[in-house]
């Protein structure tokens, strides 16, 4: 079969791979969208360190092809959603409520990472009764696609800000994570959303989302102007959606005591995150720093793909840019150069 | 000062009254517009036993009249609301995190219980800097009043419920509480809302807070429907708002292992509540049995605030009826009788 | 294989079974030493159902025998615990985080349920990976055993109670799971423990495990007693450990609004428990009603030998009757008609 | 009244000042014992900031001497004991759940910081029904004092780390928090728990208040060691409890996935304080970073009482000098200088 692979740090390509053979829990998926994922091209780059012959790709869905002999609840023609996400059930990181961490720290981000990923005709998955997620009629693939990453870190961006009814949400900044942040604060309570972007496109995108305000980082001071928003007081919640220290910095000083930092960023570079000293109120103002990776399963993805069926979004705006399978390397290309305003670039098989 | 009181069980009217007096710090409010609730025509009854002239009514909002000589964030002419609950922040339950049981159980609420309502010219505020809320310019009296008890109680019904980000809730019935719950549970990230409700002014209004579904307790089971929507494994909340021991048995029966019961009604009635043994894992099957009384409070009030303004809802769908305070007594007997399909009546000062 | 079994409703005896078959994840345990519960003796009067030639017995330790091809933490020859629940981790109760509920409504509880108990030469152990905890070297397995229920049953009454550093608890009554809740209170910082108990050799236990006080329902009125102990606040948390109409309804009156009732008892009879109205706040007290099944897998197993290691505990003092294998129709009476004080049988393979 | 302040930065002194007024929820109490805090020491060194004539401490007990006219549960003669924090429990802070940051951030500091504090023949307490304690008639002095401030921050520290029952904790270091927080996590169930220090005094202590094992960071690796101590995992919980970026850093290290890094210490110096990016899975492993300001108000203080009435824990073996009152320039010194491996210094009036 057909795959778009990382050949080594720096270069990617088609490249002629044999159909993965299965366990007696897994399955075997036809895939018939893909969405291309920042986290591929910082891969490419060497930031899960080298590499050799990798597929590509975390976000798709597709068709089942076949399944192992103990698979009970899904068969070939059901059209399906992985999670990006396929943690090891059993495990101990699992029992322990952090399925994503199964195995080992991250463990459970196994494609393009542990084993190939999507970016091919086929893709395997493990534990398949767990791991995969019929796909209502109701919904097209190129809506599912979204649930697998985007939906799912972007909504525990907010879940695990802790938002009370009504509350006060900064969210820092609007890519796509970030939109997605946006739209878990507003399906989960929030009273005010505030967006941090600069980018145009982004910053409406930012408000169909539901930001109730834009803050735009290079025209006006982040902390004073949320500060301004919120009374004085800060938010109750602040998104890190970026993974870079200043923003993280920023997200601790714009906080209320007693409020949340929610981190979604890939922290890609430095010995250190930063945390402001006097702004963490010396260590004891009741601020929680919280982290994750994208939740995955077949519960998750079954809930996410509700919030589809039951309309109460539309992902399908953050597709700027579509291509043919064929055509991955072009598409790649403008994924990793973020050219022509690129937010997410969806891939047809 | 004119007040519409009790004068005894089963017995209201208009009474002259003196205007309220301030300790250091109170305030004292003139009413602008207050809302009857069903509450009030249970306390007439005897629901919370004998009272003499007690003056009704704890949903109201108004401008100040007058601030006790501690008070330091209110003054005349603020317009302000006040939630339905107004605790003892500094009471041992209150610093246990339930303020709405402060001093007793149920002791929060004072409003037309342990002292005069606010179905008068003026009322009165216990610690007006913690129990008062300013109402912001785009909010007009008629709307900030819901979110006394409508928007406090319903939201709380969601809260405790435990929902999941596209999880699964029903909302048993869709009186004016059921129906913020309805609205609080579309807020807070609901994937599905079963809203059940035979009366169909009520399952129109449900359709507009954001029941997916309605089902109709005299023309199906609700057992049966609500399995069938759920894939069969029914909800992860079931809110009872109604009050009544056959819907809190319904509300067990439909929900999941680990899944919540979140109640919001007054159970007036026998001496005892019902759990169905078997249908609540004859003890063991992870079913939670949540309760509380109206969040009351100048930040839960300010939060509520801030879902209106940025239009999160408009709780004035819920205004059936409009009168003005000397028509009082027609007004009672509409929401007393639930006269001419009333949800709920306004009153104009 | 010689099996103890459940022949039919009410009728026990010994029976030549086949050796368990192993799926490629499971794992065949050699029996070494294995508890008599309560809930053995509901099951044979039917509590659970008609079931013919069943083996009986859901608490063992024992060494692994024989592991299927999967399996890559256990080998022949390890001293394994493996806990009276054995979830499927992959279930969607599982990933919702109610293993206990995993493939149906209490569908965790396999052994001498869903399949053959461990009162047997060998019991099967089903996801052994997940399932099974080896025992460190010096807990002796007679120990050991008491982990797969005692702890993890009464560990979770005192876990789901939500018991405040210094709060106030009640446990009603003091049979082995209630004496484990007791533990489990102490564990984790009830500041005072108060015992149900008219008993006097579990009222001793009941001081050995942590208990500050005893009340003796049959001399004293408990409602009256627990008040008076509490400064007339009532318990911040009471646990229901006998499965009992009256003493579930004694728990919501002992315990004060904002506190929790935590139900360990297994309740056999009766179409409805009963909720008493008026001290359940008419619905509106903020009393939680928590439940649950005795948590299993392997992480909680090695936390609950964790706490034998180092010393927190010690449930030997449990065992009143030790028997051999070849003498468990005496034991099973002894247990069944609780002869002599019994409080566990211990069996020795 | 005489009075222990601080003149200026860097010098203290006694000097002679009015008793203090009170307000209408105030009491005045006449201070029997009270003990020097390292915070006290932080403060002269201008910590907080300059200060002139500002009474020192902030932990105390006494008997009340008056009240103000609104209070109801005090009156003179009441032994009592206050929390170092003295919330405004009205608050909006306070209502949100974070009573030590009401006012303004770390504004329930008021002893030694807002106002005058208890190193004085007596001293103010605001809210006096909110923030006193009577102190029961079993518990002496010298050892209620230890309440206000080192139980209630030290179990903080372990309440805010998430321990599951049998759980593995780390306490890096063992002074009089960290021996608290030690103490605490035993009180909580941790199944292990390890001390960090290197003072031969403090290890003894440690060991004397619960800790399994002890890590001597002068002598081996904390990191390795404490991976070593948990089957390579890391704990489920690490407190800090020093206040220095190395601690902290460590801390991280050493917490496995999903785990949680408690903070109790005061970080007074440097401009950040540094998450090591790697091992915090570079913003994803579900690692929470926690942080507080010691609870205080009356009903934190009566369940931290009820600890030691019960007799879960001796606080008094951290007191290792004690002087008059008189004599407190030479008390202040021994603790400012770290004389004599000193732990605490009680002071009597």
């Amino acid at each position: 079969m057909k795959a778009f692979v990382m050949k080594e740090i720096g270069r990617v390509g088609f490249l002629e791979k044999p159909v993965p053979g299965l366990g007696p829990g897994d399955a075997l998926v036809r895939t018939t969208r893909a969405l291309i994922c920042t986290s591929d091209t910082h891969t490419v780059k060497g930031g899960i360190g080298p590499r050799q012959d990798l597929t590509l790709g975390h976000e798709a869905v597709g068709v089942v092809e076949a399944v192992g002999g103990e698979v009970k609840d899904f068969r070939p023609g059901d059209r399906v959603l992985a999670g990006a996400i396929t943690p090891d059930w059993g495990d101990l990181s699992s029992q322990n409520g952090y399925p994503s961490q199964s195995g080992a720290p991250l463990g459970g981000f196994k494609f393009a990472n542990l084993k190939d990923g999507v970016f091919a005709e086929y893709f395997h998955v493990n534990e398949a009764d767990a791991n995969l997620a019929r796909i209502p009629d109701g919904i097209p693939d190129e809506a599912a696609v979204y649930c697998a990453d985007m939906l799912s870190t972007g909504f525990m961006g907010a879940e695990h800000g802790n938002i009370p009814m009504g509350g006060t949400v900064a969210v820092l900044a609007q890519g796509p994570v970030g939109l997605m942040v946006t739209a878990g604060a507003r399906l989960l309570g929030a009273g005010l959303v505030i967006g941090v972007e600069s980018v145009p496109g982004r910053q409406k995108l930012a408000r169909l989302y539901g930001a109730d305000a834009i803050v735009d980082f290079t025209k006006e001071d982040v902390v004073e102007r949320v500060l301004e928003l919120t009374d004085g007081q800060g938010v109750d919640t602040a998104v890190e959606a970026l993974g870079a220290d200043a923003t993280f910095q920023t997200c601790v000083r714009i906080t209320k005591p007693g409020g949340t930092i929610s981190n979604t960023g890939y922290f890609g570079e430095g010995e250190f995150v930063s945390i402001p000293r006097v702004e963490w109120g010396v260590g004891m103002a009741d601020k929680t720093i919280a982290t994750g990776l994208c939740p995955g399963g077949r519960l998750r993805m079954e809930r996410l793909l509700r919030v589809l069926e039951n309309k109460r979004l539309d992902p399908t705006h953050l597709t700027t840019h579509e291509f043919r399978f064929d055509e991955m390397e072009r598409a790649f290309e403008v994924a990793d150069k973020k050219l022509e305003d690129v937010v997410k670039v969806l891939i047809t098989f």
